[in-house]
């Protein structure tokens, strides 16, 4: 049987996720739980931490590699962040350790983008990308890793060089809960990215972003109208904000640029979909596993496994 | 002294306003309050209306003109939509009669834009716009109407060709207090036109639209890289979105494009300096006169005041 040889985690704001890794890297058990940031730090991240080790039976001794919001300043321990320009590869070396630890913990950093015309910071992400850089041809490419807060990365031979943040995923959140769109999609059913509302959205916000909140609006009066699905009215303010987002992420980018897409399950390919209505040719590579990879890269370079 | 001539109502989703207006045009009285659209549904329009004519003296049997929200299919009587192009003339023969009132009552109609590709209501600005007539050279224009949802008019010989709407104003709220920038933005304090902070976040967000979201949560990673106050975050929120509208409401248009602004108090100051910002030449006209001006021609010609 595989020893255990670490234990991986990623702790993300509202969610944590651990995985038990054997000397082979094969993964030994999984833990998946709501206890991200800001629950661990009401009830303690190290016992957060414990309480999953011991159901997985991790002996106390072992490692522990950890990315993501436990190493924010209102996280765990502040793990701080590289600047870019940033080595992937520097990443590991730059792990902070936690004090008056069982066994040896280290939390990853962020990158921190300095430019005071677009300041940007990224946490976790930069594990995935350390995880995903096989999947870029000689270490060059531009990364889309959609989400509540979506980063786009450009990489040159291995190091971050730039990189942007947009709230797609906390717009969508706030204007459809929060605002008049509210009352056009309380009945709106699932959709995806075979969506025709979705796609029409997606390219009429790329060729014009500038209307972006005149668009939204229209999710509305399509609505009162001409008789708009709230499924379709959904589909439309999902797509708009996607299309805002590709917009901006591949201004002055070459048409039919490829992009490395880090996602996984409907959200993934909701940006698979988009991606192609605008053009680009996206590489998908699953988050889950990049994540998980880039910890594994981290952990064998810390430790002698 | 001057008589009662009719009872004017602006009736919008949270708020009421009338006056009592003399036979010479002169305002004799006037009443404000938040019962507007919303509250009104749940405890009567008539009465609300009742409770107001009341406390300014008003005979029971003056007529009433009334535009707004009032007018809703969840208002009081459905007053409908004329259809772009609509000649603003035309508005007050539109009005839907209240049945059944102790006086004259009418509800002036709003517009309804119904291309497929941009469908679009407005409901109480066209009152405004009846009333800003005089102020277009010619009767003709790009009218920008702020707040809520600002609307964007485009006049040609006294007649509305079309519009847009742009949710700034609940973008702003719901971006303000239910995002991650809620945080970077609670001890802001006041700002205006003036600040430096509204007015590049302006020019950046119309220089390049589609970077809206990213530069959105620039308002945060500069808080958090360059030590960019609350103030100013809150005016960089403001300046990137109504710089997203007037990047929208602009496009196509002329540079130094003549644009009436018909607004009123801070809201009003706030965009004389972002258009400024975009290069445009904005005309004042006071939002409270428009309405009442508005409300006043459609009272001469319904009645033989």
């Amino acid at each position: 049987m595989t020893k255990p040889a670490y234990v991986a985690v990623d702790w993300g704001t509202s969610s944590f996720r651990l995985w038990l890794i054997g000397s082979d890297g094969s993964v030994l058990a999984e833990r998946r739980s709501g206890e991200g940031m800001t629950t661990a730090a009401k009830v303690g991240f190290a016992s957060v931490l414990a309480g999953h080790r011991q159901a997985v039976s991790a002996p106390e001794t072992l490692p522990v590699i950890v990315c993501g919001m436990a190493g924010a300043r209102q996280g765990w321990v502040e793990a701080g962040y590289l600047d870019v320009p940033a080595a992937l590869s520097a990443i590991p070396a730059a792990a902070v350790r936690v004090p008056d630890a069982v066994s040896d913990i280290r939390i990853l950093p962020g990158l921190a983008q300095r430019d005071p015309a677009r300041p940007d910071v990224i946490r976790g992400e930069e594990t995935q990308l350390l995880g995903a850089l096989d999947a870029l041809s000689d270490g060059n490419g531009l990364v889309c890793m959609p989400g509540t807060h979506s980063k786009w990365v450009h990489i040159r031979d291995g190091a971050v060089t730039r990189f942007s943040t947009f709230m797609t995923g906390e717009l969508f959140d706030a204007i459809g809960k929060h605002t008049i769109l509210s009352h056009s999609i309380q009945d709106a059913g699932p959709f995806d990215g075979e969506s025709e509302a979705f796609r029409q959205a997606v390219t009429e916000c790329i060729r014009n972003p500038g209307a972006a909140s005149n668009l939204l609006f229209t999710a509305r009066s399509g609505v009162l109208l001409h008789g708009l699905s709230a499924t379709d009215a959904k589909a439309r303010i999902s797509g708009i904000l996607i299309g805002l987002e590709i917009a901006g992420a591949l201004d002055g980018a070459e048409p039919g640029a490829s992009v490395t897409l880090v996602a996984s399950g409907a959200l993934g390919a909701l940006y698979e979909s988009a991606l192609e209505a605008a053009g680009a040719a996206p590489t998908i590579v699953d988050a889950d596993a990049a994540v998980r990879s880039g910890l594994a890269v981290a952990a064998r370079a810390l430790w002698d496994l």
